[in-house]
């Protein structure tokens, strides 16, 4: 078989990129297993990912929405405030993390017995 | 839900990190795809997985080796020849590269279409 003529090899190793640049990290992981639990607002987002800056939030929030995975709402409160939902699309990426994390907690118990 | 107390978010953090350093790049993928069809010398392997150097060959089979992903094997033909074979463990990286693959192609096209 040569990889690069009978696949779409370009096209797979792309989309492959793609999903790893998207979950890659901790914190969107972390954010999005929390959004599948309800609507939050920025702040009750901020208290309990743990760990991450405001900053560091507001981007992963920003990419996250760029990729359809959450919807941003600015509600007309007093002082404003801004609620971030899980995209029925996001669901999706469910059964991708929980293969990565079970093939690598397995992997890390088989390298650590060697 | 707070990721760092309720889950074991290191571990998982780690175990994520590892699947995803193991499988991360094009040819780790594409060598493996190679010897699920059967063991290839080193020489068959350099000629299917086109565009790839000696040097990166050697390196990625080394780092499939010690991840017990591949078994390396060295011939007492003439000249010497050194084979490779995927590990009974490695077809369990298969659903998860598939996982990957899956999930990128579909949200590639779905990015596209926004």
């Amino acid at each position: 078989m040569n990889c690069s003529d009978k696949e779409n090899l370009k096209e797979r190793t792309l989309a492959l990129r793609d999903t790893l640049d998207l979950l890659g990290g901790k914190w969107k992981i972390c954010i999005l297993r929390n959004l599948y639990f309800g609507t939050m607002r920025f702040k009750d987002l901020q208290e309990t990912v743990s760990g991450i800056s405001p900053k560091v939030l507001s981007k992963m929030l920003y990419d996250l929405e760029q990729n359809l995975l959450i919807t941003r709402k600015v509600n007309n409160t007093k002082p404003i405030t801004v609620s971030y939902t899980i995209t029925e699309y996001a669901k999706e990426t469910i059964p991708v993390i929980e293969a990565l994390l079970d093939f690598g907690l397995k992997h890390r118990r088989r390298i650590k017995a060697k």
